[in-house]
Parts: C-alpha cells; sequence; structure tokens
C-alpha cells in the first residue's frame, strides 16, 4: 500500500500512514492533539486544520465558509490524505492548553505554591495524625550483632513498629532482594517508604540514607472533558502546581455514552484508556519537570472521576454502565501500582482510586462531599458539579441522595464555537451596557482573548437577556446592532472583534451555542428541581449550595441565577469551592482519615435515577428557557423595563 | 571463536558451545544433570561420563582407573571440549531419579496417593474450619436488577461474605479487567479462588462456571541434596503423588558455605535460582501430568527448606549467611505469585515460603516441629533431622531450642562412592552374616541394585562394626575375605558384586566412604550432645526422639545407635517420621492454622550456636568413633564377642 508522510506544524511532528486514512487518525497516531467533540463523525467543526501542501480529499461539509476553505481549512475528522502532506494545526483546534499559573486569581485553585489543609472544613477536625497515602521515613537501625541477630528485614520491620507503632507489614520481594547489600552500604541508615493498602501498611520502598523529605504525590480529577491534576509536596502538604488539560479522550465522543460505545470497537478501550493515561502522564511530567522533582520520588497518586472515567483509566470495559440495569464492574477499587494503570511515577508507587456510588455517580461526587464537608452540615445542603457529567448531592450528615445530569461540555468550553477551558486568555467576566449593547469582558492572564469560558458564558447569557439581545427561549434579536451578524448558518453575537483577538478571528456565540448552554443549564437545574422536590422539600429549606466546577475563581451567583442554571436563592446562600472533586483528591492523597471517610460517603449515597421519574422530562423542557417557563420559581428576576 | 555441538546421550540433548568449554558446563546448558559434589574442583569423582566420539582434553587426576581411562571415562568438570563430541552419561553420573512409585513400603511416605490428615499428632484437634492456603468456591450470584445495583466486583464480595463470612477481599486489576463479560458470559455462575496473604484474603482468581473440584497445589521441601515435593488435591485433602530429585544446585558445591560462596560470582546467584526453580519446576511438571492436572489448576505452594535455601530460591543473596553475625535478609517471607521465584503453576497462584529462625536454623526445622508436634508436648522430646545441614530441635511445649550441624550429604546418599537416594533400585537393609561374612540385603522396588542410601550405610557400617570386619575407628580389616578388597586408592568393602548389580559395576564401600559417614554421624550425635547438656539435662530425661530424614520408609534404630548416629536408647522412644519438613508444608499447604501456628513456632525457638561452644570440638572429636571413644555412653553396644 502507498504510504505519505505528514508532518504537523506548529508541533513538527511527521508520521507516515496509508493513503485514505484521515487526518484526526494521522494526528492522533503522531500524538498530535486535535479537538474533536463528535468523535470524527464530521458535525462538531471543532478539529478544523489547514493544509499548507499535498492533495487531500474531503467530504462535503457545511461547517467551513467558503474563506475558509479558500484558505485550505478542513475538518481533519472527515478529510483523507492522498499525498505527502503539510498541515497546519490552528491555535482553536488544539487539545492542550496550560492552565495559568502566574495569575494573581488563581490563587486557591490552580496557583503555582499553595498551602493545603488535608481536608476542608467540618472534617479537618477530625484528622488524626498526618498520615498520607504513601509516607517517607527515615530509620538508623542498630546494627547486628551475635546478640541481636534479627533477619534484615524484620529488623527494619521492628524499627518501624518502635517509630510508629505500625505492626509487621508486607512489602515485596524486588525490595527484599536488594536488601542485604543496601542495609551494608548504606551503613543501616534508610528511608523507608509506606503504603496503605486497605486494612494493611506495605514497605514499597526501601533506599539508602535520608530521602525522606523527597516524597511526592499527585492527585487527579479525570473529567469527560477536563483532565486536571495537582504536585504535591507530601513531607510538606503543599501543593507545589496545579495543571489542566483536555481530556483527549474527546477525540472519541464528547460525553461518556458515545465513549461506551467506542470501547466496544476493536481496541477501542485500549485507545480510551491509553488517550486518559497519557494526559495524566503529561500533566505529572511537566509539573515534575517544572519543579524539578524525581519521577522517582513520587510515590503515591490518588484519582476522583465518574465512574466511566475510573473504568478507562484503570482499561476496565465500561460497557454494562449503558446496560440495563446499569451495574458497574466495580465501584470500590482497590489500591493498586500506579504503574498497572500505565501511570509513570516510581515503578512501586501507588495508586488509589476513590470510591464512587454507581454507574452515574461517580468518585467525583464522592470527593465533592468530602472536600466540601456535605455529610457533616447539621442543615440541608447541596452540592452542584457542574462537568460534562453534572452530579447533584442533597443531604446532610442524617442522608445523602445524589442524582447525575447530562450536561455536555458546554460550561467546560468544549462544543461550543469559541469555547475554551478557563484558562490564560479565556473571557471569563462579560459587561453589556443597556443602551449602547457595549461589551466589556475580562481575560484570565489580561491576555488577549482566545475564546470564552464557562463564567464568561454565564455573564453573556444574563446580560444579553436583560439587556433584551437575547429573548427567553434563547433567540438573538432581530434588531441591527453593531455585535449581533448573521452568516449562513444564522445569527451570532460577536463578544470581540478579529482585531483584538488573539487568534484572528471574531470571538462569538452563536444561536446553536446558546441552545447547547440552554440543554446544559436546564439539565441542571431540573435535576436539582427533581431531587429537592423527591425528598419533599422546597428549595428554600437548602441552607448551602456549594458549587463545583472549572469555572477559574470566578462565577457571578446572580448571572447564573438569571438565567435559570441556579435555583433562585439569596447570594450569600451560595458557595463556589472550585473543584471539589480535585480537592477531595487531595484529602485523600494526604490522610487515610479522608479515604475511608470518603468510603463511608460513597457507601451512604443513595442514588436516585432521574430518567425514571416521570416529572422529569417535563421539568427539563420547562426550563428550556431563560431563565425558565414559569417565572414565580425565580421572583428575583427582572427582564429590562 | 570456534563452536563445537556437542550431543549427550541418553538424553539425546545437543548443544553449540566454544572450544575449551568444560564437559560439565556444556551439559549443564543442555539441561543435562550430571552429578557433581565439589563444585567443579574435579575431587569428588562424581561427574564420570564417556566420551564416545571426538577430541577432549582432560586435567590429570587420581579418581579414574587405568580401566576407566581405556574405556573414554572422563570427569566432566575437568575435561574440556576441542571437537563436537558424543557423550554419554552412565546411570550413576546422573542427577535425576525418580522416586518410586509403585512399592508398597512406600506407603506413608513416597506413595502414589495417601490420605492425609492437615496436621498430624497433637496440632490436629486445634485445626478448624478447613481452610487451605487457596481455596476454590462455587456461587451462584444473584443477578444485579434495577432494586439490586450493587457492582459486579461488590456483589461476588457479598456473596462470598454471605457464604463464607469473610469480609471484603482485595483483588487484582486483572481479575477486575475481564469481570464484567465474564459474569454475564456464565451466566452469573463462578468459581473464585480465595488466597491467603498474611491478615487479608485475596480473590487470586475469577474462573466461569463451577471448578471448585479442579484446585491443586504442592508442597516442597527444598534440601541442600534433595528436593521433595508433594501434588495435593486441596478440594478432597489427598496427597496425589511424591517425587523426589536431587538438587540440580548439587553442580556448584555440595554444602551450603560453597554454593553462598557460588553466589557471588558472576550471575552465580541467578546460577543458583535457576537451578532450584528448574528441579521444582520438573517435579511439578512431572507430577502434574502423571495425575492429568492442568497447571492452571495448581493455585498454591508452600516451601520449606533452610534458610539459604529459601535465599536461594527467592533470589535473595545469601552472602550475609555465612559473614559475622550470621544474618539472613529474611527468616519471615510474605505470601507473593509463586511466577515472582520462577514457579510455573497458575500465574496468578500464591507461594508461602514458611519462616525460619536464623541463618542456620531454617524453615525446614520450624515444619519439622510442626509435624511431628514437639511443641505440644509435655515431657522432653527431640526433632533429629539427618540431612546435609542437620537441624536438631530440643523442647516440649513450654520452651524450644535447636542447633544446627554441617552432617554433609553422606546420608542422603551423596559425597560416597555408591551412594544414592532412598530410591528404586537402592540398597536399604544390610545384613553380614557373622561366620562367613556373607552379605545379604534387599533393595527397594525389589530390583538390581544401583547403590546404597542412607539406612543402607547405617546398617552396613552397624554390621561391619559387629562382625569385626570394620574397626571402631572406621579402618576396614586386614584380614583376608572375599568381600574386603584393595585398589590404589585403599580398601573397600564389596556390598554387591557386578554380576548382580544393575550398573555393572561393584556396589561398594570404601574407607574414605566410612570415613565421610563417620563425620556425618559425629557431627549429629556430638550436637544432641551438647544441646541436652546445654540446657542440664541427660539424654535419659528425653522422652521421645523424633528422627527425620530420607531413609524411605527403613530405619534400624538398633544399628543407628550401634554405630552412634542416635544416642543410646531404649529403640521404643524413637519415633520414625520421614520427611517432616515435608509434612509441615503439606500441613501448612492444608490449613492457615498451621501456618499461624509454625510462625508462632519459628519466633519461639531460640538458636544455640554450637560453634561458639567450647566443648563442642572436643565432643565432635570423641564421636569419630563406632560409636564413641567413651563407651560407658554406649552401654547396650557390645562388640562381637
Amino acid at each position: 500500500m502507498e504510504t505519505f508522510k505528514v508532518t504537523f506544524y506548529p508541533d513538527n511532528k511527521s508520521i507516515r500512514v496509508n493513503n485514505d486514512t484521515s487526518i484526526l487518525s494521522a494526528a492522533i497516531s503522531a500524538g498530535v492533539h486535535i479537538n474533536s467533540v463528535c468523535a470524527g463523525e464530521g458535525v462538531c467543526g471543532r478539529c478544523k486544520v489547514i493544509v499548507k501542501k499535498g492533495k487531500v480529499l474531503a467530504q462535503p461539509t457545511g461547517m467551513l465558509s467558503v474563506e475558509e476553505k479558500n484558505k485550505g481549512v478542513c475538518l481533519a475528522c472527515i478529510t483523507t490524505i492522498h499525498s505527502d502532506l503539510e498541515i497546519e494545526i490552528p491555535p482553536q483546534s488544539r487539545l492542550e492548553e496550560k492552565i495559568s499559573q502566574q495569575d494573581e486569581r488563581f490563587k486557591g485553585l490552580y496557583s503555582e505554591s499553595e498551602e493545603i489543609e488535608p481536608v476542608k472544613g467540618p472534617q479537618a477536625k477530625e484528622t488524626k495524625a498526618y498520615s498520607p497515602l504513601t509516607a517517607k521515613l527515615y530509620l538508623e537501625l542498630p546494627k547486628p550483632d551475635l546478640k541481636d541477630r534479627l533477619s534484615d528485614l524484620e529488623r527494619i520491620y521492628r524499627q518501624i513498629s518502635r517509630t510508629k507503632g505500625i505492626p509487621c507489614p508486607q512489602t515485596g520481594l524486588a525490595n527484599i532482594r536488594q536488601l542485604g547489600e543496601l542495609l551494608r552500604d548504606a551503613d543501616w541508615k534508610i528511608t523507608v517508604t509506606l503504603g496503605k493498602r486497605e486494612a494493611q501498611t506495605e514497605l514499597i520502598l526501601i533506599e539508602p540514607q535520608d530521602t525522606s523529605s523527597k516524597n511526592f504525590g499527585f492527585c487527579f480529577d479525570i473529567g469527560t472533558t477536563t483532565i486536571s491534576g495537582q504536585l504535591v509536596d507530601l513531607k510538606n502538604k503543599k501543593v507545589l502546581g496545579t495543571r489542566a488539560i483536555y481530556n483527549r479522550q474527546a477525540a472519541f465522543g464528547s460525553d461518556v455514552i458515545s465513549r461506551i460505545i467506542y470501547a466496544q470497537e476493536e481496541s477501542g478501550l485500549e485507545k480510551l484508556h491509553l488517550a486518559v493515561a497519557e494526559c495524566v502522564n503529561q500533566i505529572i511530567h511537566e509539573l515534575a519537570q517544572e519543579h524539578k522533582v524525581d519521577l522517582n520520588n513520587v510515590t503515591g497518586i490518588v484519582c476522583t472521576g465518574n465512574t466511566t472515567m475510573m473504568h478507562l483509566l484503570l482499561s476496565i470495559d465500561p460497557t454494562y454502565i449503558r446496560r440495563e440495569p446499569y451495574v458497574p464492574v466495580a465501584n470500590f477499587l482497590p489500591v493498586m501500582r500506579a504503574a498497572e494503570a500505565g501511570i509513570k511515577i516510581n515503578p512501586r508507587g501507588l495508586l488509589y482510586c476513590a470510591s464512587g456510588v454507581s454507574s452515574y455517580i461517580g468518585a467525583d461526587a464522592t470527593a465533592g462531599v468530602l472536600s466540601c464537608g456535605l455529610d457533616k452540615e447539621k442543615d440541608l445542603c447541596l452540592l452542584i458539579d457542574i462537568g460534562t457529567n453534572g452530579e447533584i448531592v442533597l443531604g446532610n450528615r442524617d442522608f445523602l441522595i445524589a442524582a447525575s445530569a447530562s450536561a455536555g461540555p458546554a460550561f467546560e468550553g468544549s462544543g461550543v464555537t469559541c469555547g475554551m477551558r478557563a484558562s490564560r486568555g479565556a473571557i471569563q467576566k462579560i459587561k453589556i451596557s443597556r443602551r449602547v449593547f457595549q461589551v466589556a469582558y475580562s481575560t484570565i492572564g489580561q491576555e488577549k482573548p482566545r475564546g470564552i469560558c464557562g463564567s464568561g458564558y454565564i455573564d453573556a447569557l444574563a446580560q444579553m437577556l436583560s439587556s433584551g439581545l437575547m429573548d427567553k427561549s434563547g433567540k438573538l434579536s432581530e434588531k441591527e446592532s453593531a455585535n449581533i451578524r448573521q452568516n449562513a448558518y444564522g445569527r451570532y453575537f460577536v463578544v470581540a472583534g478579529k482585531k483584538e483577538s488573539a487568534i484572528k478571528e471574531d470571538i462569538i456565540i452563536t444561536e446553536a451555542d446558546i441552545e447547547n448552554l440552554k440543554r446544559a443549564k436546564a439539565a441542571i437545574y431540573s435535576a436539582v428541581s427533581i431531587l429537592v422536590r423527591h425528598i419533599g422539600m422546597k428549595f428554600d429549606d437548602i441552607k448551602k449550595v456549594f458549587i463545583s466546577g472549572g469555572f477559574g475563581t470566578y462565577l457571578d451567583f446572580g448571572n447564573a441565577v438569571n438565567i435559570g442554571l441556579l435555583p433562585d436563592l439569596d447570594s450569600s446562600r451560595f458557595v463556589f469551592v472550585g473543584n471539589s472533586s480535585l480537592a477531595g483528591a487531595r484529602a485523600m492523597l494526604l490522610s487515610d482519615e479522608a479515604i475511608k471517610k470518603a468510603e463511608e460517603i460513597a457507601a451512604k449515597i443513595t442514588y436516585f435515577e432521574l430518567s425514571v421519574e416521570p416529572d422529569y422530562m417535563d421539568e427539563y423542557m420547562a426550563a428550556l428557557f431563560f431563565p425558565h417557563t414559569d417565572l414565580t420559581k425565580f421572583p428575583s428576576f427582572k427582564l429590562k423595563p
């Protein structure tokens, strides 16, 4: 078969592929990551690339303008390779972006170096002695003599017991094999790494001399759309850095269902597993390099994420998650070596995957409850995790009930024309003047805008609605305006013009985008609404609403209420907790008490299946307006007079 | 470099080796096992081979007769290869021999199929519910439905808990990965294999349908000279078969010290490890084949052996065992996968290595005490394990003290001219008529004699002594006799002439052999003597003496006392227990109570170092006579009047 060389810029990565291969496939093989939401079906229009040189064959599409076509732009997924090629990937089609590390406003969420408490809120009081997933302990062993002939291994066990009061742990043959020489070369001064494996303590590593100051871990929130990770100094309980990237699995579908379907294709599961493992390894590699951490000193990882993400991370077939009666393979996973999941840290380092509740309430919900302390509250509280798979937990110290809403990735900046994550260059705050409809915005990092993140969309929708530029159903005004324009696909609103944008194109919100965002907010609002009603309560009974999600640091509760994303409660009842799943994972990395607590939470949460609730569809349909069809539910909402 | 093809017969195995390679090295590489006791130093004369064709270069040796040299016989270790060769290995130089399986007299020790109790003697009463190292359990799981949505893994855990009351066990990712499909394909009918890993229960395997009747294990006694193994049906608590072969490590030295030294050579440890792993795998393979057992249904192994053997089995550097203060790397070893030690059973099958006491009191002693129930006795008892490394344990339910004596392999039939193990064709019983010195003997399996095993040597020495053919110092009579002859190397006694022997040579006992046997018996007797005196007791205070060793089923206590191997006590106090180490290993394979008990025993035994005892050398020297210099210690001994 004829093969061609394809080179991708600006990566400057080349690969040889067979004739008739799609550009998207070639990019995946080359390790070049192109945005794709529809799993290569040519419908999302996110995988635009520019063919600089060479011959391609493109399927017809309505997603490209004539101007774009003339420039050589094509959709990577439906364009096949028929000669050697040079391809440029424009910024908006790239899958990786770094979270800004310098921005002052990221402090507390995505900062460079952040002091943290093992468990926030009510849990903190309960945390006993500091006991992370993996701990290093420096030991000076008494040398053996004719009166003290304990074997090398039991000598270490004895010293651990004397120092820490931990009974005889288990260990692997690899450690035992190197022990005799290591102990004597090190003159009986060693550092042991102890790890938690269920009820037992494992002696994971034995190193010569005192290396106890070099012990690091990672916590991860594996989201359907976004993967966030933090490098944590386990010795000093300090977060050294945070990174987030888009989940490369997006190339195989934007939601968990399409990925489960893809997993059933030949080597589909393997590809999905590799995609997520690569993301995790990329974050680990970048943060370790930046903070000069040797990967051999990374000894433990805690991961959270929804149940499908946990299955794919571990290469467990997720098929039965979407087949009645919707049973996952495992909610409680054993502690294992990170290497078993293809994660590259110390080969003997441990991986703990937090416990989930059911097929659609995952470990991310458990971790969220843990980190915001919902299970300790006396009053009725609510946790809303606004993600691709929105998870809602309602309860207090007496009970916990959870539901899941498939919101889609719009609020994470995916599946919308100019969406992006809350990272450098994202428009996160928007104000539209009522008289001349002038748009004022601010971006993360005060850079030229590259796109719009979730909080920016919430502001934009609320401002367009209150200023009359958008009606309750989401249609843009037909009044002539400098900001509202029309092309072949419909009307759109220009947030920032091409001259001021970093991508040299208008940054816009289309009516299709508004539709996407509306569905997302409706899914979340109606889930919350049904769940509260299911337990016989009213919104007003909820004393505190924890809002979690990848919104950077900024979220305007008033605007979120006004578009009907959040129930109409006073702003004082809302608490924005950032990525609560990641915070929970970090708590578990730092404390075995937190792990125990999280497992109790997972066992305690009752799963409430929305789809079988007769009212759910009605409620959802009623919420497909801004803010709602029934305005008595939003008494504080006022349209422009 | 020039290479040559060497073919070994009767194996008909060929290998290409470099010019100047020794025949012994070539044989090891070809997987042909030649006897060698002196680790290739040309001094033991055990590795005789016949060069049928080709050119070799042999170092001078006094170990070969002119007749042998004319026949092309040479010592494999000091003869190098200088052309293509054809080599025949005569029966007496072969390392592998099968234990007779048919012999009636083997019943209870090396029988084909033998009913066994998990723990013999006093222990048996304590054994609670049957709980082997690895157990299979058939489960019919309730199918999940919308009301019972427990995940697949927790569904299994729940059923195990309901059936057996065992709390949530741990399991490996490999099992979890296959679970979803396996459960549904098997219509929720599965067999789980549960294994003991310290305090926890591991879910080792999950198989579709009911395979609970197919669960097998092996127990092994890894001796310095002999490796014995048994295939056990774990479902039916039945021994299916027993095999013993010489330890192939013998090619690298006959005792533990020479092997520890060899382990320090380049890839020495690896070679020693491979040698023992090959032996274990050979026994496993042969017994499994014979009893039509699929190796995937072999799920557990328990090994005992002295501390050096345990180190080498697991490829742990034994260097520090022989360096002051004589500390092993580990006495208590974690349960691991057998595959980690290179043992070929089910890849997820478990290996438990029994716990030892110190560098020179190994897991074999612990297992021996367990199987004969010494630790439960009210009265003072003694266990003498007559092996290459003789181990002696003295005590009762209140205390246990042990010493080790380096006896050498003579009583195992190694290092003596016509010695062999207690297997088919071995002369095991000898009587010499007092008047005409006529020799009557019987062999194992009633076959033509191939050599003499330990019990045969004990009989021969006792009979030669009482008939006056041998004096107290071990010199053979100078009287002319049909049985006593002389060659260039000294006098020797003919037990069976070449016409009646299976090897077409005289089966003889030389004065050098007698010297070897004398040193072995002196080492054991003096160790027992010093140990008993050390605790302020006399032989007469010992109520029961358990004798353990590879003697087949026959051991004449009277003769053993008369040559001064055993103390002069009434025969009624002696109990022959066969291979007590193997019996202990079997008990541990069949019962976790026995494992717990053995670990308690290992922790309880006090090690007594003979070599630092000032009287030990005197006692040993005094015992270098038959039966002893001080005949008051052997009042029942009478020389021929």
